[in-house]
């Protein structure tokens, strides 16, 4: 009998990464495209689809048994990147039907921070956990919530933005429209403006640059990095009373900052949580390795609902 | 074949009222004790047995199924009322053995907020619904979170505890011990304090006064109406972007305010709800009858397992 392989796709503002990943989390084969290199879809499409059958023959082992893709804006429901404002594709895009007439397979879509979580769930720093929230510190901030071992989904498919809460009124402008949301303090773009304010620069030092000050010692480094976790460790304790998760993971770039980001967090994660949760939710660090974790998140997607 | 009936039981700071309950919804009887009559819990479950059983001899063609109970703290997963600081039964409370012993059938506890959700879609605004937050809005704030026809639990059981979000660093000393949860600014207690703020008054004047005054037209109480109005549009628009509801349903006292509290609910909630989530998500008026709602809500538990 041969063995399942499923194709996991991420598709970012910048690459689309795509890979070969056994049942075991085990990725064979690994690829990438330029996302810019696509005006059209369906030539989008076309090449990926070509590119993973042309790997898929070196597996004569083996059999696509499914295909899951995270892209942002990612509809579960709908199987459509509904306006995703990062893309050059507009409007709504059927992107799970595209690839299931393009490779054959059943296909799930959903968005980059769900398919992360799943990955976490099966591969990572969350296995054996039911209840907890992804989320992903990356240029923004996107997050995945899983209830009782299933992804939230929510009525339309878009549960989880907690990127998009509002804990500023008349706060940061945020690429929304709206003013204040969470992305725009706990995040590489958020500190880089809070790193900013401290400093009255113009915003060109970058995130990696502020983490490398904050090590040397720098003081308004460090306090960018406090104020950072000040923020999320009250927006995740708010969290917790609404969907009263075993565990938070966090995911991506300023998640390695290790200790300069998880300890103010922490601290401001305590401070703020009711006390009927205490001691019962952990703060952990993503153990998906940054470059893989997001085939598979997205593989996860087909081999969580064939368990 | 004998007919169901099912006990509801709502046991609150200053009643516990119950009743026997049909399969479609209604209230064949109805009944109430003090609670601060009972210093000892096995008083009140005593009492409250035998009560029951007295009422279920008027039906001789019906048969006790179930036990549905609603209590501050009540922990869905325990069966037990943990630590509810409004009750004179301090500690962890084992209510649901104790009903169930008592009466002899399943048992079934869950806190009031989460009974009235479940009452609310079996027999409410939210019939039909799968997707919803109720929110109960006393001398506190509670809410329910209904997930897919499910009510929300969360790891531990106490998932949907909105009344206890922060929205305000540094905000208004809640009892809980924290400082700026919602519910020191959205509730009976937080209009109040709120009113007091804009008119420099002590807090002597109750939210039913402040009701009145505002429909008298006198500005102050208007604007206690519209700043209430502010916070919950605001935190309700929040908690899409977490859960994604089709909608929340607004029971309880401040409810009975009408546009004075959902006019102002409705605008901020609009303008602060995320862009993908627009004209998706209504802001209803509970269809439970106040005085019924909880003895419903409780007695609703055991009939949603049943469906």
């Amino acid at each position: 009998m041969q063995q399942a392989l499923v194709a996991g796709i991420d598709i970012g503002g910048t690459n689309v990464v795509f890979g070969l990943v056994t049942h075991d989390g085990k990725i064979v084969a690994k690829d990438s495209l330029r996302t810019a290199a696509f005006a059209e879809i369906s030539d989008l499409i076309h090449d990926v689809s070509l590119k993973i059958k042309q790997h898929l023959i070196g597996f004569p082992d083996y059999a696509l048994v499914g295909c899951g893709v995270g892209a942002p804006n990612g509809n579960y429901f709908t199987g459509n990147i509904e306006y995703a404002p990062n893309l050059a594709w507009k409007g709504i895009v059927p992107l799970q039907s595209l690839f299931e007439n393009s490779l054959g397979v059943k296909t799930i879509l959903t968005n980059d921070a769900n398919a992360a979580a799943m990955g976490e769930m099966l591969y990572g720093a969350a296995k054996g956990l039911t209840d907890f929230i992804e989320i992903t510190l990356g240029t923004g901030l996107g997050s995945g919530i899983v209830v009782d071992g299933k992804l939230l989904y929510g009525h339309d498919g878009f549960a989880g933005e907690l990127g998009h809460v509002i804990i500023q009124r008349d706060g940061r402008q945020c690429s929304c429209g709206r003013k204040g949301c969470l992305e725009m303090y706990c995040s590489a773009k958020g500190i880089v403006a809070t790193y900013a304010e401290l400093t009255n620069d113009s915003g060109d030092v970058t995130a990696k640059v502020i983490y490398e000050k904050a090590l040397a010692g720098e003081p308004e480094a460090l306090q960018a990095f406090k104020i950072t976790g000040d923020w999320l460790g009250l927006t995740l304790a708010n969290a917790v009373a609404v969907t009263s998760p075993q565990a938070f993971v966090l995911f991506g770039g300023l998640a390695h900052a290790g200790e300069l980001l998880f300890e103010p967090t922490r601290k401001s994660f305590e401070k703020n949580l009711h006390n009927i949760y205490h001691n019962k939710v952990r703060i952990l660090s993503s153990q998906l390795n940054e470059n893989d974790g997001a085939i598979l998140g997205a593989a996860s997607l087909i081999f969580n609902e064939h368990e």
